[in-house]
């Protein structure tokens, strides 16, 4: 039967959501029990789901990037396999997004080469890291951003973002995990806007280890914060051990911004 | 005892309230059940504990609007008389704002004369009403506007709202009850804010009915759309009538801005 794969890019509040990976009921989610053949909530579960009830048949969707509970994304790229050839790209789109929450949408659908994998085909990416720094917590949007009330000094946290950038060993800033090669990653930029009581620190590099933009984003308010200097930046990176960073800072704050890819010829 | 009135300014989310207003657990209500004493949530009943959970004696809070089930406040105002008289307003705040929920926040705590009250009082209010325009869903706050993925003509919705400006009798544009003198309000401004894909109908008059801001700005969505001529808003007006006017926008786009108040001598 004739397959086509196809690209996704999308968009999410991550509040409600136990991450990006699906996961089996376990005794750790303390939720609603999800019905029977289905696990806990995650983004992969909800989307895979809202995809089958469009292609009435079981699909495998495959995510670049696994984001955790909490995390929002505003262009996480998926792919999958269907047999539904013949229906234009964006009623598809539509078609999906019917299916799914408020808080999840299908910004594109695009078909492409079966060779196409958005894990090995990723070439870069971005994140932000949003923080509020009025003294009053942020009312309107609790789960968005970080709260830091005190003040910081962000020309300290622009100049220790320069000592980021750059090829380097971010052992020191990531959660320690056994199933990765190495943890040399290329830092193309990282760097802080401001906008009133809103800072955005903006990462993107060639890839990202597990935790390493909220562990650059704690650091950074750390510095901002004078536990730190600018200049400590370089030894936590020589260390090569996360106890030489700072602290990690908490999910609400992160957004996948985009992922690039190439396309396979 | 000596006791002192305060008057209290705050900023809330009203997605997770039933309301500004105080009630008893009624079998409408389909949530948790609130504890003994208790009554389901609403803004007034978790103010209330906090003030409470500070003074250590029952107080009786009166609000100056009663903001409807899922609406917000930027700037709600109310009052309520203490035995506490020592304590520096600001401290008193951080106090009451360390017993409150992450999505409402009191904004200022200032001692007032026996006689203000914030219903009488109330000089001029100021609402606001948000829509996000954009085909795709609002996917970050989907409870904080009122979404409408079809083309509005703003320029149509300004000449309606024009139209709204000045002393009329507003009895199309409320819900009807009847614990009310009359249905005349002067309505000082109706004016409509544009930044990208988000559309802000500004409201500001002596006094609202109910359901008043929600029903202009249905309405004005419904000229926006072509079911409604600018011109026909006259007749609206002039019909006093709920039939004559258009929809009632959802709650979620609804803000109350600010309320200003005059000072007793």
């Amino acid at each position: 039967m004739a397959s086509q794969r196809y690209k996704l890019t999308l968009a999410y509040r991550g509040t409600h959501y136990h991450g990006w990976q699906r996961q089996s009921f376990t005794d750790n989610y303390t939720g609603p029990k999800p019905p029977a053949g289905h696990g806990i909530p995650t983004i992969q579960e909800i989307v895979s789901r809202a995809i089958e009830y469009t292609t009435r048949h079981p699909i495998r969707l495959v995510g670049s990037s696994r984001t955790d509970s909490g995390v929002h994304a505003k262009g996480q790229l998926a792919h999958f396999d269907t047999t539904i050839t013949q229906i234009p790209p964006d009623d598809f789109r539509r078609a999906i997004n019917n299916a799914l929450p408020d808080d999840i949408i299908i910004r594109k659908v695009q078909p492409v080469d079966d060779s196409f994998d958005v894990i090995t085909c990723a070439q870069s990416k971005r994140y932000q890291y949003a923080i509020w720094t009025e003294t009053d917590r942020p009312v309107f949007f609790p789960d968005l951003a970080w709260h830091r009330w005190k003040p910081l000094d962000v020309a300290s946290m622009r100049e220790a973002a320069r000592r980021l950038v750059g090829e380097h060993d971010f052992a020191s800033f990531s959660r320690p995990h056994h199933k990765r090669e190495h943890t040399i990653r290329t830092v193309r930029s990282c760097a802080i806007s401001q906008r009133g009581p809103l800072l955005v620190i903006g990462v993107e590099g060639n890839g990202f280890l597990w935790n390493m933009v909220r562990i650059i984003a704690g650091t950074l308010v750390e510095v901002g914060s004078g536990r730190f200097e600018p200049a400590d930046i370089d030894a936590m990176l020589a260390a090569r051990d996360r106890r030489a960073a700072g602290m990690t800072a908490p999910p609400q704050g992160l957004y996948l911004q985009w992922i690039q890819t190439f396309e396979p010829e």
